[in-house]
């Protein structure tokens, strides 16, 4: 858990300070695809007639039609969708990556010593070298000071307005635009056909819960991510929740299917995600009995997007697509796949 | 959090030693109430008039009524039940305690030192004095050997078949059938207006999840209670959830709201519970802004259930008790309040 707590804690915050300078790497083999169907009552107009559409319409077929073998109770229907560059853009870096620098500078303000005081230092000159050698304790400390110190209502406002400001850097627009038209159209259509969609994301919870639910139309309590200790607390006479400088629990890699087992109870029945963060959580939820739908997001698409995987810091996707074809994952070729890539609104 | 993991762990533990021994205590000054309402379609049968029903009814009416200022939009009406005595019966101890020992008493055939060896010599003999004695090792010991070491699939089917089989020591009926017809009316009163409806326990999430559902209608991903820590593991080729003999969270006194924070991230608007173990939720949960509910469920029916509030070992009810008046907590007298006690079914 230490390991991995530090190198994903590590590439989050590394990425902060490359965000103008890591250049996206090209990569994917598109899967071999079979003759497009015939899309009936399409609910997923950004999605191209091909394998990927087909596979997601014939799961959701067969487990809503009563009296099929393959029939799957309401209560059953629960799809996990990963975050970053599954269901919003993760390059050039994680979007959270961004928020720790702009907290950084903005706490710096009032800790003139910061700028020569590490992990700060590092933050705040965007120095490469000196990121990588802050180490755990440099990482963890970056993270908590961005993270903790205040209650839970108050972290909650910070994100809002955070991310009620920033902007990618090369799409020049708010990063809830940056979310994938395809994939608002697939929890729509999941949740049209009884399904509970839920995030499943290594990033933090409580930097994702104040706005999933009116970006993807996702409750914060259908929201699991990694998090930090809080402690209740009365501030006068009023009880609130304090977030803590300490790490609570990573959700990332095999600490997906345990944040699923935490916070769900049940196995899933389709999972959907985009780089190896996701190959556990993929593993745990096609593995169960009954029909099963895994999925994942190949970003092939430079031109609208990103292209990037196996060589990629940020979102590498290796193993997860060498298996898939063996696991009966459904690749989606970003580029082929979407008629769309971004939300308009 | 250490001191609180011993001192919920202990009352759990001695409690099953104890099922033939304890007395009920009787306590409890009922409210005082003023005239009875007339109630207007009716979804509470088993409520007799009285403030708390009128409470109870009052809440619904003015979150649910559109352009009032009280509404409250659909995806905040969220409201938490403590399980053990808020939902069903907690004397003459815990379930879950009996949970303990009928599991300390079946591994003991596989383990014939047990008998002279701590803590399992203790509950096998059912001494009090010896339990007493274990102090924190002995009674975590005892609570992970009997809830961890088997994926948590196997560990559900474990709980459903144990609670499929016992039976309550006074009344000798199932468990699952000493739950309050009351609560489960106010459980689907609250859904059919709108609410989703948790349960927040001091107990273990996974001995609850495996019957919430069909019993109250509460799905598991809708149940926080503790939780061991748990492990991704392949078994064979199949992915599966370990559970480890390591305590993870306690959900009980002030980690009641911590779990809220963590699985539900807003604050709910309606809280019932018993005893002093959810007074933290309660205050939680009532001190947000716009109306809210907190309720009290007031043991005083030594003939149709127990009796028992500021003396008793489970369960115990005094400051939030005291407190009730002052913070507008609706407080239900069982014996006045509710016509019948357990559900017919």
């Amino acid at each position: 858990m230490r390991r991995q707590v530090c190198s994903t804690l590590l590439v989050l915050v590394l990425g902060a300070a490359l965000v103008s300078q890591v250049a996206t790497s090209r990569g994917g083999e598109p899967e071999p695809r079979k003759a497009p169907a015939v899309a009936v009552d399409d609910r997923l107009p950004s999605w191209n007639e091909g394998a990927a559409k087909r596979a997601i319409q014939s799961f959701v077929e067969r487990v809503t039609q009563e009296g099929s073998p393959d029939f799957v109770p309401l209560s059953e229907r629960i799809a996990v969708f990963d975050n970053d560059g599954t269901l919003w853009c993760e390059q050039p870096v994680y979007v959270q990556a961004l928020f720790v620098r702009d907290r950084v500078r903005a706490l710096a303000l009032e800790h003139p010593d910061w700028g020569e005081r590490q992990p700060f230092r590092a933050v705040l000159k965007g120095d490469r070298a000196e990121l990588a050698a802050l180490g755990e304790k440099g990482i963890v400390d970056l993270v908590t000071t961005t993270h903790a110190g205040m209650t839970t209502d108050e972290f909650h406002k910070i994100v809002e307005d955070w991310i009620a400001g920033a902007k990618h850097p090369r799409f020049d627009r708010p990063y809830t635009r940056c979310v994938y038209q395809p994939m608002l159209e697939l929890l729509a259509y999941l949740r049209a056909n009884g399904f509970k969609t839920y995030i499943v994301s290594g990033g933090g919870v409580e930097f994702m819960r104040p706005w999933t639910e009116s970006v993807y139309g996702i409750p914060p309590e259908q929201v699991i991510g990694s998090t930090i200790q809080t402690k209740y607390e009365l501030r006068g006479d009023t009880p609130a929740l304090v977030r803590l400088p300490e790490v609570d629990f990573i959700d990332d890699r095999a600490g997906k299917p345990v944040g699923i087992g935490k916070l769900i109870g049940r196995r899933p029945i389709a999972a959907f995600g985009n780089s190896d963060g996701d190959y556990e959580m993929l593993r745990y939820v096609t593995s169960g009995s009954g029909p099963r739908l895994g999925l994942i997001v190949h970003h092939t698409d430079a031109e609208r997007e990103y292209a990037y995987s196996r060589d990629s810091l940020v979102g590498r996707l290796a193993r997860a697509l060498d298996e898939a074809p063996a696991r009966g994952w459904t690749v989606v070729d970003m580029k082929r796949d979407w008629s769309q890539v971004f939300a308009n609104k």
